[in-house]
């Protein structure tokens, strides 16, 4: 528990948030952008909680027992900033001269370039799921007492996703989750849709199951009050601090102004604003640092890990092979695993059935299921996270701004394509393969059989950055010996001679149709080569390029996928970079909207079974 | 108001839920496929509605009065095919020899095939956010007095965008709003989050400003109380009917039990399940009909459209251009306006100043943002949705859905790439390209200039399908004279001579370095040919393959775009069907995570300005 707060703290909180509130507009001034009233208005919130609340080893941010402060309004990062300079951590100098300078680590939203920051923020909406899956981690896994602070603007309140989190962090009951929200009652282009409605605030967190604490958030006694409420983790509630605050706070020429988002304020103001609150200072501000004696639980990322073996020509979907190698890799203690609850199609559920503590069931709430996988990799966990591959798309913009995080965190997609069925187009992604090769830093994998998909599970949990699987509904052949190898970037010519015409490439369900493509040409005296091409980004670009030298560029390119983006693309962007001769590419993809039917009926409706691709290779020999 | 209910009404419709549940079970039985305890624990909601109810016009799905039913929950297509059957739209025959057969309408999940309904589902938290939409236009644009019911399911009240649909309705007092809320405990893979706790429901629907009903779902008088209730538009406030159900009810074997999720009943089972239902029956019911009293009004699609004209030369940013021309189309009364909280950014608040009655903020609510447009459209509106570019990434899953909702609505999204600056990663779009490229029937389309910007967006409102816009936060020259003309699928050729040696491909901010480059070259003696790509998806395939063939196959593709799925791939999907000779290409794009900074520097620092093209045609031509 912090110490009783004296006259002396509160009037030390008081100058360090007015500190907090010169620096955010001086730095924005000089960068000549940036959000200096979004700084104000949570100026006093910040000063108390990292003055007397956050424990926080400075220097020591890799300190296991460090709470977490995460700025769910990234673009209040001024105000952050400003507190790395009060504690210490950056100085005068580079707050002035960096922010949001080329080159600097002060970016205009925070990223994990730096060291004291954990997910990067900026798209609203996203810290406070970050921070679920942080607090999942301090509360289930690393049973460590440490606190998830996240400041939440009261804009950001709009997005869905910000329930999503509030029903999680109850449903699991994350007493170490404090969301303290600024209420500041503007936002961009004028007032928000709740105001100063505190009570309508109050509604919605307490039916959402949180624990609500209200407060005038510019009064340091009483945030400091309920900082030390909130940061008692007896409970078994999240809790809100709903903060009442202004815009602007301590600059009577912005408070409460609706123009004022997101501008520095020119400098002869700034000058003024400046007097008005008071002059620069420079306390230096140590808070409370955690307590030592708890180390962190070790996890293991070397165990032996037995993957499943599978027989050549037995039929195992690759979305059961994904489940039965994620449970295999549960013998590496940092394994974690989340769905959205349809793991009995991911088969995420072997997992969960082997490992149920080091599983977390989202429900169908795709944008904090990846969420919570970027929270949980910050506790060094290596999470995999899985729903339908159509449902992905849900969470995009959470997958794009996990690439700016530097997450590490792998995502599994069943029921890719027109595969799929009787379903019809909702449940079939068709787009997956062009989102997630967008993505930066992204792998994107698509294997074919069981022994493929298994080896490849088993690649992901070591891969950085975003890596993802696409895998399929149905059961299909066993097409390689369990001891084989798939390395990432890789490929596999399954057929070939030195007589080869034309080359199929395939992955997925089309690689099973490149296969009996290849035999029925074969009747017709064709020889075809035929590349697995289970690593869509990175792309075996050698393999690719023999093959269209052997072929006389010949290539038919068949994908359960729409045309854009996917192993078209990839094939595409391969080859041309590899500075080819004519190529004379057949492109079979998905160019209608599919309906229901039965697999055969959809494939060959959308023209990428065996009998086109066959069809192809022959238009393109004539 | 309906006629006060009898009690052979109530009979009625008791032997109706049992007709609709056999029907659920036949259909699916038949199908091999699909949900019917998820249909037979709404089949006595249902039954109500469309009994006493749901306002409908069977004959005449384009009765304006018409109400709108919506299954938020789109698996329980069988119950909502079984009520098309029993209101005599679909036979029995086609019931059972069409549910989710190639080529029936009756797909597993509803898709707009079907006359009767208006948005695709299964993707689950879309249907009530649409219905939002609709109910938008029935209450401030057709000034109509139908009502939007949506019967959603209680899995799906995890998805955030639920919340979002909430907010949104409450916040526009959207009484003609119903949703129905299935509440059988039941997921796919077992208990949902909440069980049956109704109260839990109740205390978060009403905190979000809904008025809350609650009901037996199976207590067919309860049923048609609170159907009544709802249906009175008197009041201010959306409702929202809280029905404890009994998943599979009716049949024993399956009643509340988790294990039959998704699953048809074998044909053994199927038959006890139709004699414990007191077997087939082919009731016909004739529900109201709209009040023909009250006609549509007038909307005009074909007003004068007075686009703005700005001089060459004169620096104008392309999201400027979009807000000029948005107001300029809202002559034409069929076009509406919404935007996610950033309308003085994306220059919708050009539109909201000049037609404040047609414009709807939907704050940051990305996911409601796209919903509310698709939902427009249903009534025959233009809806033209934007936000930054970046940030329609968190809509993907509703744009993905829209495409098979056969929407016609128009997509702007605004600070595309790492043009924009210091504002950093989060807020640059990389990646949207390849998104909206990848979705079924999209057009893309990206202006550089003022002139082309105001020509496109006028275009894109007599676009079928989906259509996206992405804008340039920077001002840059007019290229163009204001009378030129833009057609989509066309590209302008800004620089040629018959001397040309490489081709530059730029759009946005990148064609502006592309003549920059061009003009380097030409210092150089190097003649290039500069190709303006402002139709990214259909692409210019003949003057890409002109250019290709008159440089040599040389071509530089410039892109404020990850590698990925964008400009470059467009352009080799179009070359590389044309069947073409040797390319030599360079494809600059932004390779690494980009930071903060000035333009010039992110620039520079991605390789995509004019320096680096200029290198690039050079080592082309080395």
């Amino acid at each position: 528990m912090p110490s009783p707060v004296t006259d002396a703290d509160l009037a030390f909180t008081a100058e360090l948030g007015q500190q907090l509130r010169v620096d955010s507009v001086r730095s924005s001034t000089s960068a000549g952008s940036g959000h200096p009233t979004s700084s104000m208005s949570a100026a006093d919130l910040l000063a108390v909680l990292v003055s007397r609340h956050l424990r926080y080893d400075w220097d020591n941010p890799g300190n296991p027992g460090n709470d977490h402060l995460i700025f769910s309004k990234g673009h209040a990062s001024p105000l952050l900033y400003s507190v790395f300079k009060a504690v210490g951590a950056v100085s005068d100098e580079e707050l002035m001269d960096g922010y949001r300078r080329f080159g600097s680590r002060l970016e205009g939203h925070p990223t994990p370039v730096l060291p004291w920051v954990d997910v990067a923020t900026g798209s609203l909406g996203q810290g406070l799921p970050d921070g679920v899956g942080v607090a999942l981690a301090g509360k289930y896994l690393d049973e460590l007492p440490y606190r998830v602070w996240v400041l939440c603007g009261d804009s950001e309140m709009a997005e869905g996703s910000m329930w999503e989190a509030f029903d999680k962090a109850s449903y699991y009951k994350l007493a170490n989750l404090v969301a303290i929200l600024d209420i500041n009652r503007l936002g961009q282009r004028g007032p928000t849709e709740l105001g100063w409605d505190i009570e309508a605030y109050r509604r919605r967190v307490t039916a959402f199951g949180a624990r609500a604490l209200v407060i005038d958030g510019h009064d340091v006694a009483a945030i400091d009050e309920a900082l030390a409420e909130a940061g008692n983790l007896s409970g078994e509630q999240p809790t809100v601090i709903l903060a009442r605050t202004i815009k602007g706070r301590g600059f009577s020429e912005v408070e409460d102004r609706e123009d004022w988002h997101g501008k520095p304020l020119p400098a002869e103001m700034a000058e003024r604003a400046v007097t008005e609150l008071g002059g620069e200072r420079h306390l230096v501000v140590r808070g409370p640092v955690p307590d030592e004696a708890r180390p962190r639980r070790q996890v293991n990322g070397q165990a032996e890990v037995k993957l499943p073996a599978y027989d050549r020509g037995q039929r195992v979907a690759t979305r059961k092979a994904y489940g039965d190698a994620l449970a295999a890799l549960g013998a590496r203690s940092d394994v974690v695993a989340l769905d959205g609850e349809v793991s009995n199609s991911t088969y995420a559920a072997e997992f969960a059935k082997a490992y149920p503590e080091r599983y977390f069931e989202m429900f169908i709430a795709e944008q904090q299921l990846v969420a919570a996988a970027v929270g949980l990799q910050v506790r060094g966990y290596r999470p995999f996270a899985s729903t339908f591959a159509a449902f992905f798309t849900r969470a995009y913009d959470f997958i794009r701004m996990a690439a700016i995080s530097q997450a590490s965190i792998c995502l599994s997609g069943s029921h890719a394509g027109a595969e799929i069925g009787a379903d019809g187009p909702s449940q079939m992604a068709l787009e997956d393969l062009a989102m997630m090769r967008a993505v930066h830093g992204s792998t994107v994998l698509y294997p074919s059989d069981g022994t493929s998909a298994a080896a490849l599970v088993a690649a992901m949990a070591d891969l950085e950055g975003i890596s993802y699987l696409r895998t399929t509904r149905g059961g299909y052949p066993v097409l390689y010996d369990a001891d084989e190898s798939f390395p990432v970037g890789g490929s596999k010519v399954l057929r070939s001679s030195g007589e080869d015409q034309v080359t199929l490439i395939g992955a997925g369900i089309t690689l099973h149709h490149c296969l009996a493509a290849a035999d029925q040409l074969a009747g017709d005296g064709i020889s075809a080569r035929v590349i697995d091409l289970y690593s869509v980004k990175p792309v075996d670009t050698a393999t690719l390029s023999a093959a269209a030298e052997a072929t006389g560029g010949r290539l038919v390119v068949a994908e359960d996928h729409h045309p854009e983006g996917g192993l078209g693309s990839a094939v595409l962007d391969a080859l041309t970079g590899a500075g080819h001769a004519e190529l004379s590419v057949a492109h079979l993809a998905v160019r209608e909207m599919p309906g229901s039917g039965s697999t055969p009926e959809l494939l060959d409706a959308a023209g990428i079974d065996a009998a086109h691709i066959a069809e192809a290779a022959r238009r393109l020999l004539a």
